[in-house]
């Protein structure tokens, strides 16, 4: 970490994405009582689950609505907070469950959202950083992600800690594909990722010289690409495309030709050859491709072994190497992009 | 029709877009009949609706899910089509009605994603632009948007329809803020817009010089900055990244500069302000602004006293003359863009 922190740009980003092998172990460590505690408190099967969010953090509700939808077998969907927050429509929730994550617990769209479902009949959770926050303060129950202040603005530990609250919470609630020993060894292989980032530096330098980047997954690793677009973006302030790979062949691959590159993610799992079929497809369009995955000769690998259900932790952790060595080797620093705030007020 | 068929490049792109006054007109016309049936079919209040979509149907579904929460009052979300088609999920969806959206009906995981939610439960309800297709056949009801076939790669024609078809939806299932004659009036609004193609071909031009464009909308606009974003791409193989205002705020806002060129869709209504305050921002940032909505002053206008839930559809088309536009000024042709299919086998 010491030699981490040295470099002058993004050494709070830096940091605060070191952490977050302890902060994740604390989150593992706390499972056993946070279920039980969810358990009692959600009702056995809800009539539905909306998730709510702006962000990076609805960048892991993309991920975690696939996860609750495969524990809970009941439909998950993500709301609109300006419905809310705007048109004001009151919504009857009774019977169903609203997941709201905020890092901060302060947007004021969240709260407000969750606070108008729980008077309208829902069962609330709260995913956030702070747990004396307004947001936690609107809910039910309140997981606390715990991982300490997060000063840099584009928000790292936070991320990854909400993915793996959303996979907790999903457990909770129904069967999933994710063990307690898959838990307990996550922090291992993110310290390995994070003590690995030259295949990150040299994907950065990659990306460094396209005219245009694109992040591409699908499934449960949709997230992650969302995720990776908007670091890049924040952190760069390159224009970054994220899409799912199906939806990239209903018409943009158009955009696909040499000087683009492209990063893909994907993992052992049903929609695995798909995405890895794309990437084929856009290097015959002419265009560079990044495969990051648990895969031989994967650019940007990460171990095997690990559950479809935690590889977008890893896949996150990787994009954020990429974005941190971009930024790098483009000169500008990461902990202040040009007139951001952390907390966002819509 | 005649002088836009004439030009050389996508000539059935602007045929089928010119066809829209009176196919919207044929589908409202049906409006009172296509309402009863819902009614008689779908339950009364639902426990909640999900939309599957890809593509351009999945940007009507954006919009789609704020209606029909207007109209239900019931939580309304997207689906993911891989959850059925790739991971096997079983759902259960009883006392859901579930809303799946393709314009030829043929999309493999879609007509997947319905049969399996009807089979566990679901109320279902096609919106396709072929009576006959599998899709029609697997559901319940069927909303035919019966456009005639659309032979141009770009959806235009099948968009605006399901635009006006998701809102016929909604109001079959409750209350909404769209009467009678508002319905009455849109096939003049848009043969209005179609014939004054100038403002769309100044925006092109603005477009055509700069380094990124983005689109940016909130609410019930969401869904056609969405589908703009993507109609651009489709048509002249330039990257375009499209943004929630409220998204765009929380980070990505730093790719805002000089040569960045925005196109932001307004209406009156509870996220203008919002909205326009953004186009403010990015001016801020040395960004070129193109405001569409119903102002005075605006580059791109559409006529005023639209109700907010018809506004998607002059967006919409607004969209279309612009990527039209800056297709032909590229020496594109957005009939046959590189490599693209009409139907998705995803």
């Amino acid at each position: 970490m010491t030699a981490v922190a040295a470099h002058p740009l993004g050494a709070r980003m830096a940091a605060e994405m070191a952490e977050q092998p302890e902060r994740l172990a604390a989150l593992v460590a706390a499972a056993p009582a946070l279920e039980e505690r969810l358990r009692a408190r959600v009702p056995g099967v809800p009539a539905g689950v909306s998730l709510v969010a702006r962000g990076s953090s609805d960048h892991a509700a993309a991920t975690g609505r696939y996860l609750l939808a495969m524990a809970t077998r009941r439909p998950v969907g993500l709301a609109s907070p300006s419905l809310a927050s705007h048109y004001g429509v009151r919504v009857d929730y009774r019977g169903h469950l609203v997941v709201a994550l905020s890092q901060s617990g302060r947007t004021p769209e969240i709260v407000r959202f969750l606070a108008q479902a729980r008077e309208d009949g829902a069962t609330t959770v709260a995913i956030t950083n702070d747990a004396g926050s307004a947001l936690a303060q609107a809910a039910h129950e309140t997981i606390d992600l715990g991982t300490g202040p997060e000063l840099a603005v584009p928000a790292t530990k936070t991320v990854t800690a909400e993915l793996v609250a959303l996979a907790l919470l999903a457990r909770a609630l129904g069967p999933l594909a994710l063990g307690d020993a898959d838990l307990a060894l996550l922090p291992d292989h993110v310290a390995a990722l994070l003590a690995d980032p030259g295949p990150a530096e040299q994907a950065a330098a990659a990306l460094a010289g396209a005219r245009t980047v694109l992040t591409v997954a699908r499934g449960l690793l949709l997230g992650a690409a969302l995720e990776t677009a908007l670091k890049l973006q924040e952190t760069t302030g390159l224009p970054v495309l994220a899409w799912s790979a199906a939806d990239l062949r209903h018409g943009p691959i158009a955009i696909a030709r040499p000087g683009v590159s492209a990063l893909a993610f994907a993992a052992p799992g049903p929609t695995c050859d798909d995405v890895r079929a794309l990437c084929g497809e856009l290097a015959a369009r002419g265009a560079a491709t990044t495969l990051a995955g648990p895969f031989p000769g994967a650019a940007l690998p990460w171990p095997e072994g690990v559950p479809e259900a935690l590889a977008p932790v890893l896949a996150v952790v990787r994009g954020q190497q990429v974005a941190l060595a971009l930024a790098r080797s483009l000169g500008r620093d990461p902990d202040r992009p040009a007139g951001l705030s952390k907390v966002t007020l819509t």
